[in-house]
């Protein structure tokens, strides 16, 4: 069958060796991707974010007339409303802000949220969509993104016309919480999110590869994400977290967070809609919904799916894919 | 400052080799120990008892004298009177029920409770204390032990002159429902539940050292633990469930559950203890209320602590001790 290619509009592609082995998956599988900022070092100015954009197109190669990564830089206290315009001419079409210490490379990100209402002013004047991991900072692991919602609230009423994505969401709580703010405050949904809960991860032997921040939560909240992103709403589109690291970092007491779900983001993601009965809802979710959010035009590239029993590999140049082991329905033509 | 020598009233001391390395710390803070008998294979009848008892005596060595193993055996659905009268005549003072899959080496073990019936009876007529291991199968993780505590009730309101320890606690309300029973029915706490919340498996990088089953829980069930361990209820007391498992088990995607504890027992439990102002209470907790409910006397074996700082080693023959690399305030003279 012919789908229309992905938007993912939460990807991290890592940087040198890693960025070639995991960009092709994304690119047969995506037209475009909201590509995260925090990398080692970071991108957070307009120089940071043309390198990191070449280095993108780059190790894409010959695919790249196929691929647009669609670019990001990490908001931190030191931004300013001149940083951001420069940031802005040189590509950008998000900020990302990371909650200190809640992720991945976020050490020495924000606690005082409120002391960037001038960054949030200045994305907002300069139609720039504020990307927010919503989880707030010193609360109890499991309660994170919905004391985070308060942050969320406060920001949307207070910057009416400012595009807001609470990214990568978890909870019935925020599910509800985005539902009820107005059209500018949208929502992304992981693959994994709507595959795993916490069981997966510690409900029998501890599963590092289904380790992930947000951490996956209750079955309900899980039923809620599925409901969310098959309800046809345009709050709610695909962005895959898909946030590679070596076994090794997985594995071996480094204990790394994230799924590395770029590999199989087509036939899961067609699997999981066709089992709920939302066959139609799937091309909305994953290429018009998000490209609607950030007022680009719907992407022209198809894909092909081919109804074909599919392992998925072990291990991919490293690193495990997520699901890896389990047989799927469909796979890439 | 002299203390009373440890009933360690829950502990998996392994075979063989591990056994070996393990034991000594044990023996250096507990008088006695009951030695759960998931083993592999498991403590099944009088005899696998036998010879289990026998190799750890020998294990101890010339420790022997002052360590006393209290026996008990699996709880599967092939026992009947005539088993457990032999298994009592052995030495067994209890029976082990693990329910189907819920930790390490409980694969097969019991779905259906009430099949049981006519073991709870036979093991209340011979006085037999039965251990169980409180978390309902298929339920969702954190939920488990909630969702056991019907299966609880249900035992002691049927068997009212059965002794019922209901192991390893790790919610409020496990710690409710136990208050509440008859004085038949008794709870052990952990060290480890005494220390650490969720957060300290997954709030940060995954940590598999903290990884263990029951999974610890909220901050406010661990606050209910702490005070029910310092309450002065004789229905608490203390079982370590020090389970160690090889670093190579642990971090290497094999994901096994597990505290090591045995190491830091009590420089642990005493800083804890005086931390909340109830040092006065920590003698009942780990060497009265134990033997009390067991019907032992109370053990006549003393160990001295000393106020100074101790690091606690990265490692012991292979395995990681509970807060390796933690600076303690006590250590064993």
């Amino acid at each position: 069958m012919k789908l229309r290619k992905f938007d993912d509009m939460h990807l991290h592609l890592r940087q040198g060796e890693m960025l070639k082995q995991v960009l092709p998956y994304t690119v047969s599988q995506c037209a475009r991707a909201l590509i995260m900022p925090n990398t080692s070092p970071a991108v957070l100015t307009d120089q940071d974010l043309k390198n990191y954009r070449s280095e993108i197109l780059q190790a894409a190669g010959s695919a790249e007339a196929g691929f647009e990564p669609l670019m990001t830089f990490k908001i931190t206290p030191a931004c300013d409303s001149s940083s951001i315009d420069n940031l802005k001419r040189a590509g950008a079409i998000a900020g990302k802000l990371y909650p200190d210490g809640v992720t991945t490379n976020s050490e020495g990100g924000v606690r005082d949220f409120r002391a960037l209402f001038p960054v949030y002013e200045a994305m907002q004047d300069l139609g720039l969509v504020l990307c927010l991991h919503g989880e707030l900072p010193g609360a109890f692991s499991l309660d994170r993104e919905e004391k985070f919602l308060d942050v969320l609230q406060e920001i949307a009423a207070r910057f009416t016309r400012l595009k807001i994505v609470l990214e990568h969401v978890t909870t019935a709580a925020a599910v509800s919480c985005v539902s009820a703010l107005p059209s500018n405050v949208a929502a992304t949904i992981t693959l994994h999110h709507l595959y795993i809960t916490l069981d997966d991860l510690l409900g029998d032997r501890l599963n590092p590869h289904n380790f992930c921040k947000p951490v996956a939560k209750r079955p309900e909240d899980r039923e809620a994400l599925i409901r969310a992103a098959t309800s046809g709403s345009a709050k709610f589109f695909f962005g895959s977290d898909s946030a590679p690291h070596s076994i090794e970092a997985k594995e071996c007491a480094c204990g790394a967070a994230g799924v590395y779900s770029a590999p199989v983001l087509a036939p899961l993601l067609k699997q999981l809609f066709d089992d709920v009965g939302a066959s139609d809802k799937l091309a909305d979710f994953v290429s018009r919904f998000g490209a609607e959010f950030y007022g680009l035009p719907v992407n022209q590239d198809f894909i092909e799916l081919r109804e074909e029993e599919w392992l998925v590999p072990e291990e991919l140049d490293g690193i495990k894919p997520f699901m890896a082991g389990s047989r799927l329905r469909w796979r890439l033509a």
